[in-house]
Formats: C-alpha cells, structure tokens, sequence
C-alpha cells in the first residue's frame, strides 16, 4: 500500500522560498501545492480554470478588481477562471492551493515570481 | 464580488447526520463537500476517479484491502480511482472531500449509504 498520509501544514517546514509552490500532491490531473507567502504577488488571471486557496497558517489577501478577501486560518475560496486577483500577505503565511496540474503561478501575467511546477523535494 | 470565504470546519456544525456529504465549493468540475462520520462505511472504489480527504476535526481511518492509514486533524491522503477502500471513524470526525461533481460516496457499491449529491443548506 502506498497512499500516504500527507502532512501539508508540517511540510511547510520545508519551503524556504516566498511565492513559490511546491507540489505535495496529485488527483487525477490536479496538484495541491503548498507556498510560503508574504508581500505582494503579482494581478493576474487564468483563462482556463478555477483556483483553490485554503490557508493553513496566518492570514491571506486576496485582492480583486472591485474588493477583497481575506482569509484565516482553516478558510478557503475558490476563485474563478478569468478573474483577476493579486495575493498578499501582511505577515509570513502558509496556503494550499488546488488547481490542474501546469498551471503557472502567474497566470497570463508572467514575470519574475513565475515558478516551474515542481514537487516539493522531502 | 462573489466570491466568498468558506470555513469548511465551522460549516461542519450545519451538518446532522453521518456519511452525507454536502457541498461547500465548486472548483471548475470538481467539488468539495464536508461529511460528518462516525462507525464504519461500506467497502466500495471508484472506477473513474482519485478521491481526496482532509480530516477537519478527529481521526479517520482508511481501511485498504493490504493496509489502513490513519490520519489526524489536518492531514490528508488521495485514494487512487480504482483502490477498494472503507472509511471508518471510531469517534465523530469531519472530513473535507474533494471529488468530480456527480461521484457518488458509495462508488461502485451502492447501498443504503448512498447519498445523492447535495449542496449544503446555509
């Protein structure tokens, strides 16, 4: 039997790096990925799919055109194809997030805080 | 601005009766749904599809033909499609599901147990 028990908040341990996902993992073709953040992210979108951010430690902003979210701990949202939004962090907080696999950080915004998909080494 | 903050764990008191999931979010084709359980399911897989838990509060156990795994509050696991599996909690447990829109709980095992796909009522 090789279906492992996955431990997302306590992997968060072992990502050094701001807004950089690393993939901890896959159903069917979508990736939870774990990502350290604080500061600001870049606005973008993704044309092609939905995206789900659930915090596991410390408080997320999630900025939208016409508002914003914030999330706490243990809450979630998901935000839909094509909407613009800009993640922030006040302080250092750990986020899962949820999307098909290949889909960029950035969306269609590209840029420096683009990161390659990649599972988080253990 | 619609989209909105979703506490999976807090929605959980909503919920009365044992193995029913209901849905919270929608995630492109993809749903998540919150169950609260307490003894033993049925054995059953699904033939189409991977299927994701993340235990909210207590303990589940998975029970696989060559094993179980036993996860804890904020641990997760994802059952391949296909692999027989029979969840059990020995105290009440909230579980955060995460599954394609129309894949029924019982999967190919039918049974008093089926619960047809249901959003939960705020």
């Amino acid at each position: 039997m090789k279906i492992q028990a996955i431990n997302p908040q306590r992997l968060g341990d072992k990502i050094t790096e701001y807004w950089s996902p690393k993939i901890i993992a896959q159903m069917n073709d979508y990736h939870f990925k774990i990502a350290k953040v604080q500061g600001d992210f870049v606005w973008h979108s993704h044309a092609g799919t939905d995206e789900t951010f659930i915090v596991l430690d410390g408080m997320l902003t999630i900025q939208f055109r016409d508002g914003e979210l914030r999330l706490g701990q243990g809450e979630m949202a998901v935000v839909p194809k094509g909407i613009e939004h800009k993640p922030a962090a006040e302080s250092e907080c750990l986020i899962l997030l949820i999307e098909p696999a290949g889909t960029l950080n950035t969306g269609d915004a590209g840029g420096e805080f683009t990161s390659e998909e990649e599972w988080l080494q253990l």
